[in-house]
């Protein structure tokens, strides 16, 4: 066998299982604030950022009513808050955008699923950022945004480099998005996170080629159905993060908003195709993933044969010989072979003779 | 392996099998009241909850007529029936209502389905609370609800603490409840009802993750098939409830009533939404149990391939050993090798090699 | 593990193996009347009854003419046709009430799938009654019913008892069946094949059971193979009943049709309810049958671990033993050994320290 | 087990192979006509029936051009082509009936899928004949016709049988057929191949069951993997010709189109509720079959634990007895139960005691 | 078993693994231009076609820029430029024919699936031609084209044949290219693709049939798992390029744009169907590929039986027979059988009969 590169990168420490979010708080009003996530963070930051053709400001402040400062008419403000945990300053944030108490609560609560949500001011949209973190745990940023008459404000649990690049582009008016108005922002986002999907089943069509590997690599010899399910729950937490987000991508297509341009539309489309293309793989490493349990029952299975027939081998070959010196270790008085001059080689002859034999029968067979 | 915690919260004890519910009444006349549970409940009692943003009365009765007098106009009216087996209270209870008889067979139909019925002057709706009982056994609790116009009627099967933390709710005035409509108080109850599903697939998931942990540890030898059976069937029996459940949030959504507040409305999506989450949970969970099967089966074969591989070490080396020895044990009267002055000890030489080569064979498999 | 009382009423015979019915006529011109059931009854019987709420008339006649005479323009007349192989008397009566050939053709059919069809002046409908004979065999009744002004005929190929209890009630005038016209009373027709329905899915539950205590009850040794696959042929055969006989209700409730009253309406969607009851639980069944025989896979495989280990066990032990014992059995001039005072006691502790290990070994290997 | 008489009608030979079909010719110029077929007829023969109520004439000839003749304008004249192969007839009966190039293509053209096609003055039809030939075979008949005003064109890529009794139903004005246009023969010619299909599902069963009896009974030892398959491919085959096929007659039943009657469209109805029937059938069958796997699975586990019991058995009860003969086969000097006056019956008495104990110990096990 | 000629066509190398194609460019700008497949072609060539009924020039250039030279407008101009690297020159075509940035970056990302998007002023188009290159490893071809007024322009990432014949067929005025618009010539493109998936689906028919072959005959030892794994992806690689085609063309069938001519939608249905035809295929391809699996577990379970079966026959017959011997090589003062005239052979008399009990034990359970 040709040796292959093994791509491992995310090696999953097997301690933290992490669980599929679930909604904790129980028998709550609804509409009260609990951030649901495990991402304490001590100290919220916000981000600043207004923009326009020929301005850009970008501020990073501690409290998020410095953002309601009165601006330019022409600019957009992008409000980016890190941190959910302190549930006060977005509920100021909340007063002065006029936001549906339920939209806070779904700020903060991370077992939220991908949606998009339509008032008549807003829209609110809910989504997933899955990676693996650095000790490759696989991770759940929960992120929601809101988009309005020139400005949009994001939520995310913690600081990420997410949104990095397109902050760049922004300062440097790289690409399209100075230019464009705040729904472009929000387009330009969602795309970030797309492709960050990429990555994210790049990595799984390298852990399922790696196990592949193992399984075709007869010596393996380690048990890999844990792996195995570790990578079906992966793909399934990928699968629940991603369809749904499809969805509010077809949504945000179709809708009839004022807040969305029509040149931003075709990019939503070209997004769509995107997501499309992500939900298509996901669909084949959920099978590929799903399959590799078989080959690794036929696996097994092969193996066993191999023992079985070593052990069918040994013992069909060993058996009868032995019977036949059992024979002539028999004490009667009267066994006349026993007294022929040349007998024992005789009978070493015949125990050839059969060795042989059954050599020549298990050869037949193919199992030598 | 590094040890972890199992979670085994809701070992279920293996006597009481339940079985999904059917509805058992044969041949009778559509529309007759006949109770299908098994919760007789000897006291039928009766919560009467009268509030409005001001006001706050709470009686327990025997009696349902109590809840026919008169009253403020204003005032929100919550009817709680606790037991559904004083069939001529239920009978009462719709003629005052002028509820369909079809309506009133549902009610004590606990075999029906969740499902919503829109008549003109009410809506019925239909749905299932599962739970864990203290003895572990999963539960199944029937409950009906009308609205009306200022008034809700539920109907349960037994004393439950499900709505209890609601009533406190409103004697507290805590929350919106107070200052909204009775469909308001409709939502909430629907509202607790999903947060009791997202305890259950927490608990699900917590014994599909014991489940697993017991297949992954090596030494197990337990024969989990009946539990891997019985969590599907928990499965299929949350499935059979929650699924049609969502349905009903989702006609609720859309529904034509005046009964239902146009603010409410964005409630109910929002309770569309966790209930989706529910259900795309199901369906992960469901994926899951059904792999543990496969599991199962991999973990047995793993098993037999190292007692395979046992049995055919010890048995090809020490049968061609029982060969050689076998051999000098012969009583040929010629067998010069016996004479020899140190032929015992060269037959051990020899029979060591044997030993060894075999070994350095299974070695070199990778058995040892 | 604790006793449970076994409910296997429907204890198959296993000779006469029923086939999913197929329709048999070939080639035959479209609307040629030939029964293709299986149950020729010499004597076809007729049962007239004819009511209003004050008038009840209920006479069995050989001939169908008898049915045509004059009645009173306010009374619903029921006809029933006990047996379909007169095909003479089918042709009278479809002449007399201008029925279509192709509804004729249908009436015989017993493999016609459940369906309904709308004429201008008449509905005809098509379902199927499944039940357990007495023999436990799993029979297949082919019904079908037209629904005119102020009429119901229906054919049943032999005389059953399903339609007894309503034809009591009418008597009897229990219920509403004497006030409402001839649609309440197809739908109460339709309404208790759903409740024999419900009892059928009963039964298949019970026998699911049984077949899992089998697999759980490790003593068992029969081979069940058979029985699961005859439970998933009558699994799929009630599932190719139930499911399009839904969607002849579905269409029911929708139909727009001045043969059916508003009021009935209301009954057909509870009906419809009922249904799907049926039909979820018919696809748990179906998933819970499909899982019989991966449990029944697992249970093999552990059974034969089982053997195998106490072959490996016995064969691990004593082999290494034997091949002890053959070294002393040589005939070597010099075996030193042999000639020790205690040389037997010492080889016997030996012997006994080998086992002993041996038995540590697989003590600690959890095989005994 | 009692007999049953096995039906095996349709005994495939396994030489010949079928493949399912695909269009061969490649990158050829659109609407360029190459007979895909293998059925190379030399002689093409056309079969030319016109009728009306009263008149009916049949005549057989190798040239199309003498059905172009002038014709009554009341009567039907339905052409009949046997064989493909002739291009140039068939161009010429397009070019006479202003046949689409794309029509004539898909005519000869056997891979061609079943579908309809809409044309102003005509309807065109494509459909799968499937039948097992003499030598058992599985064949496909690719049957296209085009209906126009007052004439129906049938093809067929070789004579067959399909059409007889249609043919004498004309000759013999039996039935509706020559009271009624070509729209009613284009019926009846779909419901002869419906009628066909039946027949096909009904030999399936039978070898369903074949083949489950052949699991059923222990004794059988073939290989029925190589079966299973092969009933899978014919399953799916019919499956790609049936299921289409039913999409043509619902689009059938739902055009509006002057060329098909509206009386003819309730007979169409009827068809498709038979197509129905055959889908859902054949959708059972799949499941059936492809259970057969499992149980084939489960039957050779099955076998196998019976072979590893009889080795359990046999091992376990002569290796210790062997062993105990080798201990006192040994030559120590000092044995002392050597020199016993009954030492060789107490030897027996132990052995006969280990022996009766194993054997009560396998039975304790309901290994015997 | 006759023998079958193995069809191996496509012998996969094992080494170069492709993947599925995924979007590499992260994080970038929307509408930035990268060409991401992996056949970097020094020289990007473009071809140059213009043709009317009367005129046909062609002629290969370097530069597209000379493809934006004046032509007579009734000249239908079909532009093929072959190499995506040169992003340049896709740039300077994009600005001549004022193409959307997105697709420009759709043309150059290998990795986006089959879509159309319509402009109002052209149609773009993508999809994949599939081939197994020269070494048999499974290519991906991604080309996408641009539908304006009276011209096509067409992109590949390599120099192929794909388009040679259609080239042939505009020089040689054969078929109705020449007098057709170049809609008619997208529409003899995208036939030629799904031409080529025919083959493609008669290659993997081959190879289903090669693998099934292999596991019917039971010599074969080889491990196929990787064969099928390999044959899985190869599967799911083509539905995956397929069946957004077909979207493609459905759409395009129902599109309302003056670009496509009414005579072209027929030609266009008719490619719809035979699309149709190709992922009916695939699923039954797809279907039979997962039963392999399957198949190759119940023939290592049938081997293994029969491994068992050699080693349970030789070791029940000489286990006995060797306790036997051992019986009488025993030392004991008084065995009185060891005295006796014809002892030995009694002894062999008891042998050969126990032996030929076991065999015919072993006869009547068919194991021999």
């Amino acid at each position: 066998m040709t040796k292959r590169i093994k791509i491992k990168k995310p090696k999953i420490p097997k301690i933290p299982k992490i669980k599929l979010a679930h909604k904790k708080i129980q028998n709550d009003v609804p509409g009260t604030l609990t951030y649901t996530g495990s991402k304490e963070q001590k100290h919220v930051t916000v981000d600043l950022i207004d923009y326009s053709p020929s301005i850009h400001k970008n501020v990073t402040v501690d409290d998020v009513s410095q953002a309601f400062n009165k601006k330019h008419p022409e600019e957009i403000s992008w409000i980016n808050i890190n941190g959910l945990s302190d549930i006060d300053q977005i509920e100021r944030l909340g007063e002065h955008y006029k936001l549906h108490p339920l939209i806070l609560e779904d700020i903060v609560d991370t077992s939220q699923r991908p949606k998009i949500d339509e008032y008549p001011d807003y829209l609110f949209v809910v989504f997933k950022m899955l990676y693996y973190n650095d000790e490759g745990v696989f991770m759940n940023e929960h992120i929601s945004l809101v988009l309005g008459e020139n400005y949009l404000i994001t939520f995310q649990e913690a600081d990420g480099d997410v949104f990095d690049s397109l902050r760049q582009r922004i300062a440097n008016a790289k690409g399209r998005v100075r230019n464009a108005g705040a729904d472009y922002l929000m387009f330009a986002i969602m795309d970030a996170v797309v492709d960050h999907y990429f990555t994210l089943i790049e990595t799984m069509s390298d852990r399922i080629e790696a196990l592949e590997d193992i399984l075709f690599s007869n010596t393996a010899e380690q048990d890999i159905t844990q792996d195995i399910q570790e990578l079906k729950r992966e793909v399934l937490r990928l699968r629940k993060a991603v369809f749904p987000f499809r969805e509010v991508v077809n949504r945000l297509e179709k809708i009839d908003s004022q807040l969305i341009d029509e040149r931003t539309i075709t990019y939503i489309r070209d997004l769509y195709d995107h997501v499309t293309q992500v939900t298509d793989s996901i669909d084949i490493y959920r099978e590929m993933t799903w399959g590799l349990m078989d080959m690794y029952m036929t696996t097994i299975s092969n193996k066993m044969n191999e023992v079985m027939k070593v052990l069918t081998i040994m013992a069909s070959i060993f058996i009868p010989l032995t019977f036949m010196a059992g024979i002539y270790g028999m004490n009667f008085d009267h066994i006349p072979e026993l007294h022929l001059r040349y007998g024992y080689y005789y009978l070493w002859a015949a125990m050839i003779a059969v060795f042989l034999g059954l050599l020549y029968y298990f050869k037949r067979k193919k199992w030598l």
